[in-house]
């Protein structure tokens, strides 16, 4: 078990934060930046000497540069147990591509988390930095600061037509991608979010689960996203994407105010049943705690719960997660194990708060 | 609305007691005589003169002989709103049948409810004892001494050879239907149900749901009843099903225990999920209730609950019923307004009650 690892659990997740601005429909802003050096093949044509290289290299531009501070973490998929992969999953810091790889698969991440880049994933330099709340500017004046940084140390491979150049085509040019992670739980129970989606793709974004593809019924929680990085400017693709967001945004809020009105019984069962789950079961799996606790959360969004707050809740997602429980755990769990053991946490969190109330 | 409906439902459910003999698992015992009267066709082949006739006839017997105690109450189908016929179905005092009738259907019931009399259903006359618990003999008494009383007026058509006559072939010889009425959750969360049937079925006896045939999955509420009338006495049939029934109850217990010690984490979480959803939910059908007040039941009945017990629950079991329900709401209820109302009432029931323990 790597140190670093232990060192990370025992912070609190740096991308919830209950305070933080478009909270409590907008969780966290993402920015990361596709990245080549110049002369060397993609990680995907490369051999192990050519990407053990090109891992060195930026190691130690990272290291001169400062560009993720004084301290951070630097690993590889090679040298990391399951349980720490899936722990850096759960808390976005890693993409399960670059978790599949080797020793040539290398990882750094800054202490605040904000901040952190991969290394011969897709790309030879997947930088991130990932914030709470709705704060694209703030995330892009960050990954900014470290693209100049990594910059002025490697020669990146850029063409005045094409802009920057990427192993897929679909991220040349900007080689940007800008997600903003929201909760929609009352869009998803009217069953907007298909038709949002239609409506979103036709304006250049998508909208995926926490996950990414698949894990759309997650909790309800909806990444949405640029599609095209080529044709606008950073800025021009973030000022796109905000006004769409801060629409999405208004919606959910406007929907919230709908089901009260009109679907108020349906609601509180909704959110009284998931609560009654949570507080009194003994065995739940993944999903099924994710889909309560949204319900949940939109239960103390909206102020039917006195006694539990969003930061509760928001804590909740993360640490009941597969990775991190084992971690808690201290060894793997089997199927059974770990819905039990969720439960237990659950239940322990669950223990002295009271129902929901009508009084909304 | 009749005045003795509201009476009725002013006492108690008198066919639950949660001390009587072979409770928790045994609910309630159950004897019916059917019997016709002498050169009066029977009704499904009689005019409704006849019907009137025979009605009268009964009325008079029962006034006479004092079969049904001082005070009864008397109604007929034709006079009873559909709420009141609900109520009624409801405690178990008359059946679907009858209550499809006019008003030479009558219906007459002792003030303590255990026994009574319906006229013109398929026969003449459709005795019933009904009590709390596994009472086999002690119905058996009371409904012999309310037969004796009613031949002493009335010439029962009887035949030597073939026994009392009856419209159906099936009753015909005793006349005698005995029914217990189970509570067996466990076996049916072990899914023992079906295997059990074709066992019963071979010994001659039936089990069917709560309400009769397609009530099944109702409550985990069974109702185990001899078939055949003929060739065994009373007292063979009596004690034949007591014997079956002793078997059942221990079978039911012995599945406790297994599932405590081998499926705990399962049983406290179909528990305690029950349990939630009755505490906190807004919304909740007949069907789904009872299966939650079903594993409820079951856990109070394991000591699993110190803030509840099981004449609470026997108590729902009946009171949240949509006749019931729409009793107390003074009005007919859509099918939303039911599921609401049913909920408000369990939630209040279970206010001040806290969860279930795994100190089991």
């Amino acid at each position: 078990m790597s140190d670093f690892i232990d060192e990370l659990l025992a912070k609190p997740v740096h991308f919830l934060d209950e305070n933080a601005p478009g909270s409590p429909v907008a969780i966290s802003s993402r920015i990361r930046l596709a990245r080549n050096i110049r002369n060397y093949p993609f990680p995907t044509a490369a051999d192990k000497n050519a990407c053990g290289e090109v891992a060195e290299l930026i190691a130690m531009a990272i290291k001169r540069s400062g560009a993720l501070g004084k301290k951070y973490w630097s690993t590889n998929a090679g040298a990391l147990e399951d349980m720490e992969k899936a722990v850096l999953l759960e808390r976005h810091l890693a993409s399960r591509e670059l978790l599949h790889g080797g020793a040539e698969q290398t990882l750094h991440i800054a202490e605040n988390r904000i901040c952190s880049v991969m290394v011969n994933e897709e790309d030879h330099l997947r930088l991130q930095a990932l914030m709470p709340g709705l704060q694209l500017d703030e995330c892009f004046r960050q990954i900014s600061e470290l693209d100049d940084k990594l910059s002025s140390q490697l020669d990146m491979a850029y063409d005045a037509t094409l802009g920057y150049l990427t192993a897929c085509p679909s991220n040349l040019g900007t080689g940007i991608r800008v997600s903003v992670m929201l909760h929609l739980p009352a869009l998803a129970m009217d069953n907007d979010i298909k038709p949002l989606e239609g409506g979103l793709a036709k304006l250049g974004f998508t909208i995926r689960g926490m996950f990414g593809e698949g894990s759309e019924d997650l909790g309800h929680f909806y990444q949405i996203s640029n599609q095209s990085t080529l044709g606008e400017s950073e800025a021009e693709i973030i000022a796109h994407l905000q006004r769409v967001i801060d629409q999405i945004i208004e919606q959910e809020e406007s929907m919230r105010c709908k089901l009260l009105e009109h679907r108020r019984s349906n609601l509180l069962d909704a959110v009284g049943r998931s609560y009654g789950i949570l507080k009194y079961g003994y065995m739940i799996s993944a999903k099924e705690a994710f889909k309560a606790l949204s319900l949940v959360r939109l239960g103390v969004d909206m102020k039917m719960f006195s006694t539990l707050d969003t930061a509760n809740i928001n804590e909740l997602f993360i640490s009941i997660s597969s990775g991190h429980l084992q971690h808690l755990a201290g060894r793997s769990l089997s199927d059974n194990e770990e819905k039990s053991f969720r439960a237990q946490l659950i239940r322990e969190k669950f223990k002295n708060s009271s129902g929901h109330s009508n009084n909304v």
